[in-house]
C-alpha cells in the first residue's frame, strides 16, 4: 500500500514507543506472506531478516545482494501490511545518510537495522566514525520528518569482529554508548547467549537493547533481563528451508 | 550464471529426456535458497510454482502479480542452479508467443508450465484457441534454437472451469490431445486425485502425463500407474508458512 508522510511519521513514533514498556517481539520475516502471518499474529511490527532475504534471492549474506533488490524485497514486505516495518539494513550499502533514508521512506519502513561491521575491509568499522554516521542518519531523518528508529547494531561479539573475546564486553559498551549518544532509538549487540553479558550490557548501555532468543534465553529470561527487543534474524526463515530439506530427502529416499 | 544458447539447448533437451524414462519427480521451489535445496538433493530438474511465488512477492494467484517480478523471481530460482529449470508461467501474462519464448530464455529456463485457464474473463480458453497458442510457442522456441518443453496444463477438473463433473475427464482428454498435437510435449490435467481417473487420462492422452501426488496418489501409485511428471504447486512453500505461523503463535501465546 502507498504509505503518506503523515502515515509514516505516526508509525515511526509508534515503532519508538513499542521500545518502552511490554518487550518488544520480532519475529523476522522475508517475503510479503511471511509478513502477513507475523501481522495478523498480532504481533505490532514487522521486521525483516537481511541474511534470510540475501539467501532468498541468492546472494551471501554482509551485503552481498545488490542493495536495489534488497530494498525491493523489503519493500514487498512493507506492501504486505499495515503495521510499523523495521528493515534490516546492514550496514547502509555504502550510501549517503539521506539517501539510506529516502530509500527507507520510499519503501514504507520507519525503522531500520544498521551493523558496525565493515563488509568491505572486515572487522569493525572504527567505532567514532560509525556514531558519526548513526547521527548523521539521524538528522537525515529529522530532514526528511520522519523520525526513522535506528537499531544500532554493535557487532563486537562477533567472531568476525576481530576483538578478543575477553575484550568484546567493554568494547560493546564502548559503541553502544557512543552510538545511543549519536541517536540511535536501540542498541543491538548481536550474538550475545550468555545471561550475565546480557545482564550487564542492560545495566552499562543507556537505552533499549535489543536481545536475541536462543539456548537458555528464552523470551522469559530476556523480559526479566530488562531486554527491550527480541528479533530472531534468519532463524525462522532457514526453519522453514531445513523443513523443505527434509522433505525432499524423504521423496527422494 | 548466465547461460549461452548452447548449455541452453542442452539443458532442454536434457529436460525432454526426462519425460521418457523413470517418472520425473518435481518439488516446486519459489526462491534461490529453495531451488539450491533441490537441486543438491540431486532432483536433476528444478520447477517453480507461480502460485507460492505470487504469494513470496505479496500478490494471488493467477497472473494477480506483474510478469515482471514473476520473471525476475524465476530468475533469480535459475540463476542458483545449474540443472535445467522449468518456469510455471501461468497462462502466458498476454505475451506473444515469441516474447514469451525470449523471456524464459532470458532468465536461463528450457520449459514452462501453460495454463488454459482464462484468468481475465474466467473458465477456460476455447480448446481450439489455446492449441493455436501452444503452437505458436512451441514455432517460436523452434525459431529461437532452443526446443523449451512445454508443459500444457489442462484445468478442466478445476472448479473455475466452469465444466460440470460427469464432463470433465472427456474434456481434458479431448483438451490433452488437441495440445499434444500443437505440439506439447507432457500433458498436465490438474487438481486430479483419483486413481482411475489418472489411469483413463494415462490411457487416453497421446504423450507424457504430469500428476500430482497427494491423498492416495503417492509416488508409487503414480509411478504403477505410468505418469511421467509429478509435481506439488505449493505445497512446500504453504508448510513452510505453516511452520511460521505455528511458531509465531507460539511466541504469542
Amino acid at each position: 500500500m502507498t504509505v503518506d508522510q503523515a502515515d509514516l511519521k505516526a508509525r515511526a513514533e509508534k515503532l519508538r514507543e513499542l521500545h518502552s514498556g511490554e518487550m518488544l517481539v520480532l519475529p523476522n520475516v522475508w517475503d510479503a506472506a511471511s509478513a502477513e502471518i507475523v501481522a495478523e499474529a498480532g504481533f505490532p511490527v514487522v521486521a525483516t531478516a537481511s541474511n534470510a532475504i540475501a539467501a532468498m534471492l541468492g546472494y551471501p549474506d554482509g551485503e552481498g545482494a545488490p542493495w536495489q533488490e534488497m530494498f525491493a524485497a523489503a519493500g514487498r514486505v512493507a506492501r504486505a501490511v499495515s503495521v510499523p516495518v523495521t528493515v534490516d539494513a546492514e550496514a547502509g550499502y555504502g550510501m549517503q545518510p539521506r539517501e539510506l533514508v529516502d530509500r527507507l521512506l520510499d519503501i514504507g519502513a520507519v525503522g531500520c537495522n544498521l551493523e558496525d561491521t565493515d563488509n568491505r575491509a572486515g572487522g569493525l568499522v572504527e567505532a567514532g566514525a560509525q556514531a558519526d554516521w548513526l547521527a548523521a542518519v539521524r538528522s537525515a531523518a529529522d530532514d526528511a520528518g520522519v523520525p526513522i528508529v535506528i537499531n544500532a547494531r554493535v557487532d563486537a561479539f562477533l567472531p568476525t569482529s576481530g576483538i578478543p573475546e575477553s575484550d568484546r564486553l567493554a568494547e560493546a559498551v564502548r559503541r553502544g554508548r557512543l552510538y545511543r549518544d549519536a541517536g540511535a532509538d536501540c542498541l543491538y549487540p548481536i550474538a550475545v547467549g550468555d545471561k550475565d553479558t546480557v545482564a550487564t550490557l542492560v545495566a552499562e548501555l543507556p537505552g533499549p537493547v535489543n536481545g536475541n532468543s536462543g539456548g537458555s534465553l528464552d523470551l522469559a529470561t530476556l523480559r526479566e533481563l530488562g531486554v527491550a527487543r527480541v528479533s530472531y534474524g534468519p532463524r525462522f526463515y532457514r526453519a522453514a528451508l531445513d523443513q523443505l530439506k527434509s522433505s525432499v530427502q524423504e521423496l527422494r529416499g
